[in-house]
């Protein structure tokens, strides 16, 4: 990447992360956020629910990054540590906002009586300014000093979620001004992860001037990402290559999910509703086509049947994907069969697929939705 | 704590992970496994794929940890720097390994020829013993120098999962003979946390000798976790303390999940078979009922609709669980609407839910099931 873009560092804070208890999904949101506002998270650390580990934490990354922001700790109650943690590292003192008392006991006023624990989230430090959370009681932080950018948002991941969009983001372009960072990413499916490397020939090595290139192998496929902080354009030529080396096994770009592109295919062959039926899965099918986003010219999901108890009937739909687990072979090797019935119709198929366990059933799903989403063309 | 208990730190590492294209979910699993082998995670950090930050981050995380766990970064592409980065940290050099070269071989002689960028994967350092991949392409390493263990796993979860409870289980367990942590987490629906807290008076501050007490609030409600490092009978007291003050609010314990807890209830009531129809929640009460481990003495989820395209009718079922998510009232306050119909029945009730988005969906979803769990009874 050229250009000095801001760094980030974001601290996770809560002992239920590294006991396993939660998984940080508050990370990837803000990672993928801070790639939209031009800003470089260079890191991510989970923190216990320690004062002088946050303290440290919080001095550590304000001395290696212009922006730190800090998630959970700001609850009511004794382990929510991370407002003294932060109040320790700048060595300022935490005293009652009275303002900010008096805008919890309204809060509370509204639901019911106010526990003194909530007190808590009313203290400051001088240099702190409050941001309003309106779905919770924990305010933020926003903190500037010593060339560094410091906010602290609550651990609620709807909480979060508003509070940056709503109240950090606007700071941040007005702070930095960054260029966003251009990014395209190309998802495949079917073919492994050197494989499609070893397709693309020298371009990972080499993408063009400016750009950065990364290969994961995810449960939906294998994805291709390009980064720019030049010319959004810049990236063309490395998309155009992997089209012309990569095809058909290319389902999407960016946001696009395999659900949301499997039944927009469908609707396109003339099924306006979709019904799923599938057996020794475990409902992998039927979860990845629920969490499918509505939306215009894409068949409307409208629920799905396992095989358990002796039901076999799929709720009534124009066309019903029909997925199976068949058993290992004698490799350990796992292959499923796929069908679909109705206004649009696919023959039973056979697909080999890898993993175990859950993501090997996620997999069969999305084996499933890309055989869908090739049969039912264009 | 008490104790001395070895320290892991964990550094997962890819830039998908920072870009916020991938969630970190190998962290939460190995913070659970851990805990299980009364190892103290006392930090973990993502990072990108740089071999710098890689080599000091090893550096630093083993002149703080007995142990030190890597996820991420053996693949075969350029972006795969993990083995380059603990080189670095240990400053020994990185050759080729002929046993681990031949092995690669044979594993593509059955699935097809071998790209030679998975010639990178037989790279190892003198002091590194090759941890064996049986589902994937990427060896692990495992080095035990200067006081410090430190083991390299695949970042795709299945492998890992395998590598980590077949292969570095047993060298941990030999290595740190260490007493696994007492553990009990009591989980509850229906209350906020703060109330929680008040209703537990000091029992959080002061949960006994030797344990610590921490409260968590999760969608599927406010979760009290309980650990010590002495006897696990030193757990009884707390956990008692809760039932006494929270009594009906309780769900269940440690792996108890609320959808199995549900289904366990329905099927004491007299449904074999459980199906759901829901509206306006994007399919969160079906993700959270095929998501149940099928259990004994569990009713069979059988699948669900969703109101969409005119469809109303759930598959069939002895029971089923309906839900509607209300408009807002005028303060931005929800409420779901909650009945079953079937072998066993529960009248339309309405509850409130809190929280926006994705979050207020899945909240739904588990008021429902906490309303069923209830009124099924015991």
């Amino acid at each position: 990447m050229t250009g000095a873009a801001p760094r980030a560092r974001l601290l996770s804070i809560g002992s239920e992360l590294l006991a396993g208890e939660t998984i940080d999904s508050n990370a990837a949101f803000l990672g993928r956020r801070l790639v939209g506002l031009g800003i470089a998270l260079v890191g991510v650390q989970q923190l216990p629910d320690e004062r002088e580990t946050i303290a440290q934490a919080f001095a550590d990354a304000r001395a290696g990054a212009e922006l730190v922001l800090a998630t959970g700790g700001l609850g009511p109650t004794h382990d929510d540590l991370t407002r003294e943690g932060l109040a320790d590292a700048l060595v300022e003192p935490l005293t009652p906002d009275p303002a900010l008392e008096e805008q919890l006991r309204e809060r509370f006023g509204r639901i019911g009586r106010m526990p003194p624990s909530n007190l808590r989230q009313a203290l400051r430090i001088p240099s702190a300014e409050a941001l309003d959370n309106p779905i919770g009681s924990a305010p933020g932080w926003w903190v500037d000093r010593d060339g560094c950018a410091t906010a602290l948002m609550p651990g609620v991941p709807s909480e979060m979620r508003r509070m940056f969009d709503e109240q950090v983001t606007p700071r941040l372009a007005a702070r930095f001004g960054a260029t966003p960072f251009g990014v395209c990413t190309v998802k495949t499916f079917g073919i492994g992860e050197s494989a499609v490397a070893e397709m693309l020939g020298a371009l990972l090595e080499e993408p063009g001037a400016g750009v950065t290139a990364g290969i994961y192998a995810r449960d939906d496929g294998v994805h291709l990402r390009f980064t720019t902080r030049g010319a959004l354009s810049d990236l063309d030529a490395p998309v155009r290559r992997c089209r012309e080396a990569l095809g058909e096994a290319i389902w999407g770009v960016d946001d696009d999910h395999l659900p949301e592109v499997a039944l927009v295919r469908l609707a396109r062959a003339g099924a306006a509703t979709v019904a799923s039926w599938e057996a020794d899965t475990n409902g992998a099918l039927l979860t990845a086509l629920a969490g499918a986003e509505p939306a215009d010219g894409a068949a409307a999901y409208v629920g799905g049947t396992l095989d358990a108890g002796g039901v076999t009937s799929a709720p009534l739909a124009d066309a019903v994907i029909q997925l199976s687990l068949l058993p290992e072979d004698g490799h350990g090797r796992s292959r499923v069969r796929v069908a679909v019935s109705g206004a649009f119709q696919l023959a039973q198929t056979e697909l080999r697929i890898h993993g175990s366990g859950d993501q090997r059933l996620r997999r069969a799903a999305f084996a499933a939705l890309d055989q869908v989403r090739r049969s039912a063309g264009g």
